[in-house]
């Protein structure tokens, strides 16, 4: 499982001052906490609290890139956010987010494909979140039919089904695991697939319970990597755990301490 | 899910001891314990310590009988010990187990028809325990043409792929899952699936972990029921959790409370 932190993100307000008082100290605390948690990359969003994402974008890129050589996962709707990122970014970066929208992947690939970016794809229309598995599947089919005739890598592709909260669609979440499964064989070579693991537990009490648990069964279902809060020793205890009943770490007493050394 | 719980067996030295002393109480507690655990129903072994199991598992019988009317699940490797403790079962009880070999299915199909119980059938033959799925669906399918030609009802029957210990056969385990999936579209109607949880764990350092993380991608797979510890607080909440995820329980923000009281 690749996993990406999802701590560097103006939505929580340590992060959201930090970038406004631009201290980097904060920012590279955060970024180092991750790494040592089990972050193989990290995903860096100004949020809404910036008032110049143009500029606070390649000075998040920048602080992080002075502490680590971890891929960042640049996160913005905006585009052009994006891009003055990937201008200062010296490693393999993954642009998050298109959706299956035309005028979004029209602008974003060709920007992946200039950079040589990794890039999200969401299966989200301009019409709205899909209500079931036929809808995510199909605008997964979309995004494919784009980046082939782009001749975008899809190794290079991770499509996102959208995980939605539990609380708000919970009878989306079984279509949503059997998604991620089809996704795996929806092409030749197959798409890598994503989540933002967080947002099934939006507003709800037993947050953590909730996201290790789902995590444990979209990793049975073939899901290759998680945006995520490699700060919640749990979920990566149950992260490793269900790996290695999939048989991808060897067995041994001490093996989360034999994943974590890794 | 249906919970059997796995406690009341002589394998264990407090059970050991009660039944060897004839100690009513301790064994009511222990039932109590795991019927409040969230027990749908109860297994009761006499282990190896017994000296006479014909008279013992009567006795487990009439003893867990005077506090609850809970399903109880006979669980020997002799035939004539099982039917000892049916004589005296006032409810439906589970006989746990056959195996595919014809020998066994000759014995403990006609008892579980004479007595109106349902039975475990384990995917083991005379040969020993299978390797792969193939195997496993290949003596699942041997169990269901018996029982078909003995008309016994496959709503009664669960099988059993075998867990195998993640220290063992830990290349095993995704097969296991996969098996999981593939037993209930193996006939119509759906046969029910069963697995003895504890046993993945067998001599590990993290049992808890590594239980609770393999019931959750097993329910996942389409688990109907299993044999495991319903004391440990973390496993149901485990489960509780899953099945949420799966939608069979609307959420809210108690749910695992509003779960426990049901």
């Amino acid at each position: 499982m690749f996993i990406i932190g999802e701590l560097i993100n103006g939505m929580f307000s340590n992060i959201a001052l930090a970038i406004k008082e631009h201290d980097k100290k904060t920012v590279q605390t955060c970024a180092l906490e991750q790494i040592s948690g089990g972050a193989d990359a990290l995903d860096l969003s100004c949020g809404t609290a910036s008032k110049n994402p143009l500029f606070d974008m390649p000075w998040l890129v920048e602080t992080v890139q002075e502490i680590t050589d971890k891929p960042l996962c640049l996160d913005s709707s905006k585009p052009a956010v994006i891009e003055e990122g990937l201008k200062v970014a010296k490693n393999k970066t993954i642009i998050n987010s298109t959706t299956a929208d035309p005028e979004k992947l029209k602008i974003l690939v060709p920007l992946a494909k200039k950079y040589n970016s990794k890039l999200i794809g969401i299966t989200i229309s301009s019409k709205g979140i899909p209500q079931n598995k036929d809808q995510r599947l199909e605008l997964a089919a979309d995004i494919l039919e784009y980046i082939n005739q782009e001749d975008f890598p899809v190794q290079d592709l991770y499509l996102d089904p959208v995980v939605m909260p539990v609380n708000v669609a919970q009878n989306q979440l079984k279509d949503i695991l059997e998604t991620i499964r089809e996704l795996k064989i929806i092409s030749e070579p197959s798409p890598n697939t994503i989540i933002g693991l967080s947002n099934i537990s939006q507003g709800t009490k037993l947050r953590g319970l909730i996201n290790r648990t789902f995590l444990t069964m979209a990793v049975a279902s073939g899901l290759d990597s998680a945006i995520l809060n490699p700060k919640d020793k749990e979920l990566i205890e149950a992260l490793i755990t269900t790996e290695l009943i999939l048989n991808k770490n060897i067995y041994c007493d001490s093996y989360i301490e034999a994943y974590r050394k890794k």
